[in-house]
């Protein structure tokens, strides 16, 4: 049987799981891929990791270098995160002719054109499904299955941290401070929720994704990002009134040859399939030319589904090993500049708004006249009376819109003296 | 670049959307993989299949063997179905060294083992996706993304004639012959429905999701399994009240050394991510002990889903041929026979029944204690009161009980001379 040996650098959640199944599960693994795969050196900056998963003494390198420089190793798999010294790890093993499997979302995201190109002077192939979505294997079907599709659009709920919060809101109409806490009490947030909340994982997701489905290398700054730290309960509940839920959704949109790249706040018909994903969980929905509508769905994040990612990457690779020449799936393509990013400000969207105004006569007249004059016409508006004087909000939808005009008629009506505080506006897909 | 050549036999539905997309966007495909595919040779014994596809003269053949015998070809493309002359089609391809493509759910579940033994021993690749779901990549997913997993569990929505009719039902209200022939007039049921109502299309599948999911081949004649033909409208609208839908479940359980494989309607909890798949859309609800819970949607059919499909294991074979060595993902296990198939009546479930009893003193009485003589307990009841004297159905679930003793019960009830009818009974998945 072919044996294929692996080095591992970062024992944290995910490399504590793929380490463990690669000794617990050997022999499963290797009756269903014909190959033994087998951990012969790990390292972690934290030596005790390495001590509680009860990692044999002989296999414990005592720095990063001794994992890159063995020439037993076939696959080095980095599992430390962050860009360095993830980057240079990366870099190193490759040199050395080393396979990668990876996770890393950032690095991908925002060095992946530069490591593929390095990968593929060299021969070497790159694994990194674990890098989006932990367990679903959406990088795999973009790249692999759906390679003879034209890719449309793709809706991401990517993030399992926000839609676990948006989930709980709109279950438990608690404030997003509330499910917030209830998220970190349960580990599915870190103290520190930015990365979360304000949508940059998400963003890494989608750059990643992008990549694969339009054939487009995007970094994270040419990708509108809007996270959810904003958003307020009473706009869920009215826009599940008008047959909505709110995700945060990544959006990538094929337009001619324009790419529309963002992250936001969505509101999506309450029957569309993607909203039944609830929690912490993920999906991704996938609209193709041959494949029509297809959806992935299951868990994001959590040492076992992402080490399943992990340990699939490696089998790829393991049967490829000892072939002459390399026969890696994922390839930059030669139209990879064609696509340009579209700007946020030509989208062309539904909008929900809601103003909070004070409740005089004219107020509503007010904000739909500078509307209509940026040539934004409503669908539907409500209106909840309060005492005279006192502020009420003024919820609408709109037809679709250019954001440009929309950004226009908001900055004018936000400054109106009757209007109490910035307008909410959140995009509407269908 | 790379050149492989392609051969095609069977040029209908499916074998039509795959000439014209190799041929239409060679030059798309090509990009992304990095080799040039082309179309060498096709056959269709319906010459003006050919014809009406606009593929160039030189490239029809005037027999299946012209296309076998080729020594151009590279991968042969089995699209004509059914066992036989696809059987010896492939088996005269895999002797001449050609890797196979097919869409053959059939010859697949039936003749699987031994076609994969051929391959092995001779070197060739089988690819073969587009056997089950359509467009939904789920024998990829199985096969690569999720192996390192031992697989628990799935729940196929796998036909979809059968999930249009039933989902058509719900929605309209209206009987199975009127959705069937709503089926008919839209070109998803065949004039002869057989084959997907009564469950036997479902069957070949969930026999290669099995061989997936499980290591171990199966024989369609080894699998349980009950068509929609029998459902009534009125079951659907008890089990929404109780919150079910019912689906047309391909069911594959492990349990310890047993494997459950059966293909029914089941009531599903309406909340179940898998009910929202509705009219003809296909998807595989999947457990495995590292990414928990997943489901794969798409469709299940047509031109473009399959070809797609076809197509990608066209580029995986692809990217493996002219390397030393076989890379095939799929291979036979070691402990194929290590799992035994469960026998039916050993099935412990929960169970809706409806029982068509005239309605006089003591009907229930009676009907309940069959039931707890057989140890089988009530949770729901409900009994609609008509006219003394008519007929009126009985409905309730039962708790957890064993199907041979469910058996027994109805055999002795059905024939009690206040029943009027055989009983209705339709299996539980929670």
């Amino acid at each position: 049987m072919k044996k294929v040996n692996v080095g591992i650098i970062g024992l944290g959640t995910v490399g504590g799981g793929v380490v463990r199944t690669l000794i617990d599960k050997q022999a499963i693994i290797s009756d269903k891929a014909g190959i033994a795969v087998s951990v012969v050196k790990v390292f972690d900056s934290d030596t005790r990791k390495a001590r509680d998963l009860h990692i044999p003494q002989g296999l414990i390198a005592s720095d990063a270098r001794e994992v890159i420089d063995d020439v037993n190793i076939d696959i080095l798999v980095e599992l430390i995160g962050g860009i360095q010294p993830a980057n240079d790890i990366i870099i190193g093993a490759l040199c050395n002719g080393k396979h990668i499997v990876t996770a890393n979302k950032a690095l991908i995201a925002s060095y992946g054109k530069e490591l593929f190109e390095i990968a593929e002077q060299l021969g070497c192939s790159i694994g990194f499904e674990a890098s989006v979505c932990g367990a679903v294997p959406v990088i795999k079907i973009l790249n692999e299955s759906f390679s003879a599709n034209s890719i449309q659009l793709l809706y991401g709920i990517v993030n399992g941290t926000s839609n676990f919060i948006l989930s709980r809101m709109a279950l438990h109409h608690c404030s997003m401070k509330d499910a917030l806490k209830e998220a970190q009490a349960r580990g599915l947030a870190e103290a520190n929720p930015k990365l979360d909340i304000d949508g940059g994982d998400a963003c890494h997701k989608l750059c990643i994704l992008a990549m694969l489905a339009f054939g487009k290398f995007v970094k994270p700054g040419e990708v509108y990002v809007e996270g959810i730290r904003q958003l307020d309960l009473q706009d869920m509940i009215y826009a599940k009134d008008w047959g909505y839920d709110i995700k945060l959704l990544a959006v990538g949109k094929r337009i001619s040859n324009s790419l529309e790249l963002r992250v936001h706040p969505t509101l999506v018909p309450a029957d569309h399939l993607i909203t039944s994903v609830k929690g912490e969980d993920n999906a991704v929905f996938i609209k193709g030319d041959m494949i029509g509508e297809s959806m992935l769905y299951g868990k994001g994040a959590g040492r076992t589904p992402a080490a399943s990612s992990v340990i699939s990457d490696i089998m790829d690779i393991s049967r490829n090993i000892g072939l002459s020449g390399t026969s890696s799936p994922f390839r930059i393509r030669k139209t990879e500049g064609i696509l340009k990013i579209a700007d946020i400000g030509d989208l062309v969207s539904r909008y929900y708004l809601r103003f909070l105004t004070i409740d005089e006569p004219g107020v509503l007249a007010a904000v739909s006249s500078i509307l209509a004059r940026n040539k934004i016409s409503i669908a539907t508006v409500s209106q909840i009376a309060r005492k005279q004087g006192q502020a009420v909000p003024i919820v609408m939808l709109t037809h679709e819109a250019k954001e440009s005009a929309m950004n226009k008629a908001l900055k004018v009506i936000d400054r109106l003296p009757m209007v109490k505080a910035k307008t909410v506006r959140i995009r509407i897909e269908k």
